[in-house]
């Protein structure tokens, strides 16, 4: 059994890493952290969750982390940095669900988080924890950089095109839709019920923080050439699920289909759909899937690609325990085979 | 492995049970019927299925459902009342999510449902499925008649009280809240987006159909004495969930928590909530959990019971596969123990 | 042309006044304050207000509001008590949108909203805002409470029935649903959208704020005599409405229909539906109007009344403007005819 | 007072017509027609104009739609191109909001309606009802084609960019967002509740409708040069709304924000925001407005326009009363100047 830790675990990508590690058959989770909540049980934060975690929250001394196998940040920005060199030198490995150790680049990181970088050297050792990319780094990772929910959805729908070097790279569009629960569950008036519910709109099209994690990415993928990026996420009232349509444009024929199908044949969660496909966020709700549909409308030189996951899934808690899968070489999709919940 | 048929399934129902027997360890799906969609595949219709569910639609004929251990109807009303003899004679189990076997008494069943029954003898032999309550019947049971949603959540909420003795039983009360999927996926205007979402109405007032079904159930638990019951169902926009409000004289004074506590302490799928708890229906939902709490407010001699659960689990399809469990001598929690989905 | 003045006014009741009033052929908007946001363009915090607003928030010091001819209330509880006095003094019309002077009984008050009242002597002389009841000594007032949302859809629907002497009193039942702006825009938790949109629960059983005012309004209708009332307020995903469900005991026969229809046959924003109806909250959205129908199920003896209102219109900011036209002698729907806003 | 009929008007185009032309000051409703519905009160079907909506559905012959002043279809597509000629015959103007007289070309047409135009010479003489653009047409036309909702929100946002000459042209693309109303009142299974509700996903990605009629319009603006565009629309779970993301390649620099504002200085019904903003749906709800904000991110050359409308409104019954006010010279917005509803 892996004996894991949580730190934070009171938001929600929180409650969803306590609802698959509970059922999760290698795990024993020992501790989560909490200094606002110690000492309140899991259960009475999250109801959900009553008769499943045994669990109180406790103080970070408490804890004893060091004695675990593996421990999850779900943390705001800048916490993860300043804790996981000791668990590392205790052996522990760590996974960040925050964007601490995603970008490589730390004057670039610091410019969009706004703090300086408590641990660069991690940094520089961190696994950026795509599975369908970078699988065997994974494996021998000490430091997880768990990516962003844009990030997972737009990199999973522009990597064969890339790969293939198909498009040109200098104006790609990502237009990303993202429910509420994105946003977390701080107590801001933004994210009210009666703010966000029947309504649409954009917001930060002047530049996101998963902006120039998306592009670190795409970057990767073409081996070091300049991508240029345009990155508008919107905010649609539901709870769960993030669908990115993404825009670039051909520079030569090919079977976009076959290309998809090929590329993600192998992965256990990633489901190319039929050609002609339109995928519904629901139909990954509360699954560790992303499904992606092919289009080139008007058989014209733009293809566009729709991707969906649920951002606490596949974009963050789900994603998490995939990684952890892998760091400690069980079956991938151990715990996370649980089919979508849909309607 | 208990070799499963569904019969109807294009429904929400349907797909819930599909997504329940998909995961379960003891079950092998063979075949699911619908006339209209014969030679579908099964997860075009519910893209959620994918990679899940490995079956086409097929008609009733080539279904060989008399091969079956057990056959679900998740039909409308008046179907399995003409297909279901001949599969107990074949010694299949039968499983109605829908009202044929619900009621006893027929000439009210007729009045309600407005047909005649195809099947009295049937209906008298049918066992009710509240495993709750009926357990033992459930065991031995060829024929199940799987409760309605609200009466489940009704029921669950007044038995302790009613077994008791300590509620006056002429006026009581039950204003019940569903989400949209309680209609089913029919389409009728009525059940459109634009017409239920930012709404909320009653309906029904003047008669239900789950009316009858309630008072039968708690006639019993009252060994027969008179109930007098007014039921209100109530339409609210969201897709699952029950919450049934119930108010009922107390006739004596009593641990009311206590109460609750001890009746169904040894009840997997029944959480009694602390004292001043209101559940949310979030909190079960997607589980076959049932949550309730107990009131009485200003101390006065009005008790107020507070009972959730998700209808298309506990109100349907997972009360379906309890009561499978319990007829085929397995665990009764066996491929019911997913957590609830919260956010 | 009234010249009115708003204190507060950055919540949801105060935009909802900014919408009515702006509007309003007799009313000059002169001032509105808030400490938070003084120097902030109204339409910069409200842009659906951009081009009819043309106001900023100032400081209670710059307002001058001793020259307005009424000042609305739009604050939490406990500040028109203490402002209203030198407002009255000055001859300013006050019009309190909280509960300050909605309850006679001081003890009552101070129990339930855990303060000392400031200002008794203005309670004694305030009038209470339901023109349906209290017509006549509204137009006099000077310091008029406006009724909480949960009140107006209670007692507009308990009135015929206890002013006609038809039930028992001692055990009357308010089952209510609430729309999520009743909570305000308060920065809390428990209302954010990934909270309670898809969701339903129950709150306040214990003890809800609107219980007194509630029972003040009953016994008031009944001359005095003993009202026992349960009343459970329920939160439902939707932005405005209430929709209250009322129970209560016949004492002898009698037309119901004709009954209510009579007692509201006057009354322009009271519409008494057809027998067998049943209001949906959507049908008085954005409007000042409250719906209302009258069944007996299974012509038994229990009586059950739907009654909808907007919470933020009748049940607030509308019934706020419908008290000003009186209290100023004009036609009391003066910009108060706005159609329901459907789907 | 102009008379005015509507034929059909049981869906919501057709309640938000009543909705709207029921509170016009100059205009009185003489006829509605619906063959389904003939004999019907009008406020029998939609609850929310009781009370303001007098009149009963009738058959298009007991109509007598020739005595009218002015004749909205609010049809399905098809039926207006079959009667608008005798209605322009004898002298009453024909304003259809449904997409029969948008597209000049009368093949292109046929293609994408899949029908054979039964009119085009009305179609030659028939004018695009985009006030914005085309004024002056609109005072003297007699055939009135009104935009769709797409198109309008689409449209409004380039125009400023392509009349400037500014963008590249080849390469256009147009991520547009829906509110579920715009699908109509068919009882379809795709527009349930528990189908869309907590759910996103695009649709005609292969092409829509709405592309041609855009195509059209982006043409005339580029005085006849090659359009490329690529149209892709999303259902969102809001019932009222469209959010149209508009992405171009800048072939200069230009002070956009200014080029903005300029163009529609004096235009009532378009409100360019502060420079940095994000409309909300929300913010228009119920109005005839069009909210429209500018960004070029991180001041690269492609600019994003963000353009919201209510789609039952400015992109609909709305839009169509302010062409009938300049067709019969009132105050384009007569009647039209209500505040949008929000929250």
């Amino acid at each position: 059994m892996i004996k894991a830790g949580i730190v934070g675990g009171t938001g929600y990508t929180g409650v969803e890493l306590l609802r698959i590690l509970s059922a999760h058959p290698e795990v024993t989770l020992t501790a989560i952290t909490s200094r606002s909540e110690a000492g309140l049980r899991v259960d009475a934060l999250f109801p959900s969750l009553r008769g499943r975690v045994d669990l109180c929250f406790v103080t970070p001394d408490e804890a004893a982390l060091e004695k675990c196998d593996v421990v999850f940040f779900a943390t705001p920005n800048g916490i993860a940095m300043r804790q996981a060199a000791a668990l590392v030198a205790a052996g522990v490995k760590v996974i960040d669900l925050a964007a601490d150790f995603r970008i490589q680049d730390i004057a670039e990181w610091e410019k969009w988080y706004k703090m300086t970088h408590a641990a660069p050297e991690l940094v520089a050792e961190a696994v950026y924890g795509l599975p369908e990319i970078n699988r065997e780094q994974i494996r021998h990772a000490r430091v997880l950089a768990n990516p962003g929910c844009y990030p997972t959805a737009v990199q999973l729908g522009f990597l064969p095109l890339i790969k293939a070097g198909i498009i040109e790279l200098d104006h790609l569009i990502a237009d990303a839709k993202s429910g509420v629960s994105g946003a977390g569950k701080k107590a801001e008036t933004g994210n009210l019920y009666s703010e966000v519910t029947d309504s649409f709109k954009a917001y930060g099209v002047a530049g996101h923080r998963h902006l120039p994690e998306i592009r670190q990415g795409l970057v990767r993928m073409a081996k070091g050439m300049d991508v240029g990026l345009t990155f508008v996420p919107h905010l649609t009232p539901m709870v769960r699920g993030i669908h990115a349509t993404l825009y670039a444009r051909l520079k030569r024929d090919v079977d976009l289909q076959t290309l998809f199908e090929t590329r993600y044949r192998d992965e256990y969660f990633v489901d190319v759909l039929p050609a002609g496909s339109h995928p519904e966020t629901r139909s990954v709700r509360a699954s560790n899937l992303c499904r992606i549909a092919v289009h080139r409308p008007q058989d014209g030189d733009t293809v566009v690609i729709l991707s969906v996951i649920d951002n606490l899934v596949k974009g963050a808690a789900g994603q998490a325990v995939q990684n952890m899968n892998i760091m400690f070489g069980k079956a991938e999709n151990l715990g996370l085979t649980m089919a979508p919940v849909s309607p």
